[in-house]
């Protein structure tokens, strides 16, 4: 056992502690502290932006890139926006003491399902400060502690975020170790969450590909696997053009660097407007990663030759989150499937048909967390399908799968009434 | 990659096609499929036993205690056993095809979220062949396919189980491939089964806690954990003797092998009747390790001074299995809730008493997958509870949370029906 392997461990004892008095908050006292900690953020922003600069004239000395520098930045307004963020969560149902199930049993003993907060969750992210607000409001709304640890480019705007939450917190009576951060130990602190099994009830990276997928090999505290996707959209070749080149443009460009944009193109070899999609798909600047027959319909449509490129094997699993898109051909919505089911990474894959029958073959063979008919894979949201706040997109099976709000950062607890029932 | 492991990863991936077939098997086949392994197990009655005399002989002679012998044990009366509760498994609802929630959103999208099958399932569990049956037509009920790893005392029986099993779902037009055992890889069929994340979907270990924990530990394969029970009965100051006693004996005695079974009490100093309860769980037969505070009351109460024993602090934390018993004697309801916070497996813990306001802080506080308030910790049970099946008794907070059913082996997935929605 290390320093730090003890200090983390303290660490979340003393959210133990905290949880167990969140774990009987009402639904007030957490809204309050929410409440509080928006006014902290609007009333320290000066202080906020300072400690960013800091962070922001370090990251540009280390060579950041203009991408990463751009997510660790925090302006008046991007603080506001937070602050307003955290005002949208106060009006959300409280999950926690919801009765998931009750029934009284016919030897008279009464039995509830309740809804209660996981306890102390751990939270793995990169140098997005905003997610430093974000992870720590929703496990507050849903009841539970948090250990935070973030990218360290972000570290000295991270003190001053978690310091104002604590201070916030406790302003209402709800102990400071609600809410730590464990980011003075740096990338060990951050291995000790995952060891800390037993003392972190849940682990939640939010990130890269390579983040996420190493939380998930070294944690033997459990994981939820969030937000890789390499979605697939599949025009079929009955499909409405009028629907089927805004869903492919809409899925694959509104917002190239989200999890549930698309990365894989499926063509039905009968559907006749392949071209245009493919024109309007390179209009709006998307490189194609063809196969064959998709060069010929690219080239026949008159595509810009240098918006096509040949795919190799290694595309039809990559998931670009830029403008890139590989496009395949296919014979029958069998053979988009069993493409599907070889690369998918099971968050969201959509068909454009007008076929009931072949809807529902799609439908009832797609593995993944999300499918949509006639509808942009974008849709796989949590605030676009209700769900209000989001903490990531699931694309496990386990507990939870596609988006994730606040129920999800609960468990249940069986509760029995009895009279002096004995078996 | 060893053969073992391509092996397994081949079996998983025939598992994964099953899978594919189970997943839109209506639940009149999969009952089909489930009435023709029970009728199989009927027929071939004297294959099962002869194969099993072979493990017995080879146990006997390995020197297995009895209590392992008769769990190994298959005889006719046994096997008529395990085809009846297969039958009682046809007559529960199929959980897929659920639509666990439901809406059309404003923008007009229709959105369903619906329970699907796992895919495949793995289950590692000891040398009791009736799990082999059970495990697998639970896992088919549900619409899994399933990988099987029993203990290797049980190996022919389980090659006669397995091979039925799989000639009878066959029968029904359903692949065989959806049981399959790994056992002919021996330990190293199980290391695999933990290796092969994206071949199995989630893997159940089954049986005593050492296995449990080296499964939680080592598998890169989503886990349930299940089963480890340090469960607590305390009995208030104002508790009704009435109910106190048998609650007590019945938690400790009724089945002391179960992982529901009671394994500590705690006695409120205030509580009147502490020694008619000592004496009662003496005259049962059960060893009490008792603290200062609680050998004052037996001793007072007369209990054979066999039956008493100074508790060290490792009984604290033991789940027995056995007619032993842990007995403390705490001051009042906080500290019943800080002692069982420190030594609990979050199991299952029960409160005796008439005061709403200390059941509702007991309730409040605990933090367990079940809370008995006046009655047996016995009843935290599948079947007792109304789930009908139960693969196991989660622990964990992550997707099941106490008995787990035919639910329990599910996941959901997002079905947005759209007519070219887009954002």
């Amino acid at each position: 056992m290390t320093n730090t392997s003890e200090a983390v461990r303290a660490l979340a004892t003393k959210g133990r502690a905290a949880a167990g008095v969140l774990r009987s908050a009402s639904t007030t006292q957490k809204n309050d502290a929410l409440s509080a900690i928006a006014v902290a953020l609007d009333e320290n922003i000066d202080a906020i932006v300072a400690a960013n600069a800091n962070d922001l004239a370090r990251g540009k000395e280390s060579g950041l890139t203009e991408a990463l520098l751009d997510r660790l930045t925090l302006n008046e307004e991007r603080i506001r926006g937070i602050a307003d963020a955290i005002r949208q969560l106060v009006v959300l149902a409280d999950p926690v003491g919801e009765v998931v199930m009750g029934k009284t049993l016919p030897n008279g003993l009464v039995v509830r399902n309740l809804r209660v907060p996981m306890g102390v969750v751990g939270m793995i992210y990169e140098a997005r400060p905003n997610v430093t607000v974000d992870a720590a409001c929703l496990a507050l709304k849903s009841g539970n502690a948090v250990l935070l640890r973030g990218g360290s480019a972000a570290e000295e705007t991270n003190v001053v975020l978690v310091s104002l939450m604590r201070n916030a917190v406790e302003s209402v009576g709800i102990p400071a170790d609600a809410i730590a951060s464990v980011d003075e130990w740096g990338r060990e602190g951050a291995t000790e969450l995952m060891r800390a099994r037993g003392y972190i009830d849940l682990l939640i990276p939010r990130g890269g590909s390579g983040l996420i997928q190493s939380v998930v090999r070294e944690s033997v505290v459990p994981v939820i696997e969030t937000g890789v996707g390499n979605c697939h959209v599949f025009v079929n070749a009955d499909a409405d053009p009028a629907k089927a080149l805004p869903i492919v443009v809409n899925s694959k460009t509104h917002r190239p660097g989200v999890c549930n944009a698309a990365e894989t193109l499926l063509l039905h070899e009968g559907y006749g407007e392949s071209g245009a999609i493919l024109s309007a798909l390179a209009d709006a600047g998307v490189t194609l990663h063809v196969d064959g027959k998709a060069r010929a319909l690219a080239e026949e449509a008159g595509v810009d030759a240098g918006r096509i490129v040949d795919a190799v094997d290694a595309d039809w699993d990559t998931e670009y989150l830029a403008l890139e898109m590989a496009v395949g051909v296919v014979d029958s919505v069998g053979s988009a499937i069993a493409h599907i089911a070889n690369h998918s990474s099971g968050h969201t894959e959509a068909i454009v048909t007008d076929s009931v029958t072949d809807a529902n073959a799609f439908v009832a063979a797609i593995d993944s967390a999300a499918v949509m008919v006639n509808a942009s894979t974008r849709f796989t949201d949590g605030g676009e399908l209700g769900l209000g706040a989001e903490i990531g997109i699931s694309t496990q099976k386990l507990h939870a799968r596609g988006p994730m709000g606040l129920a999800e950062l609960t468990t249940t607890t069986w509760i029995v009434e009895g009279a002096g029932h004995v078996r």
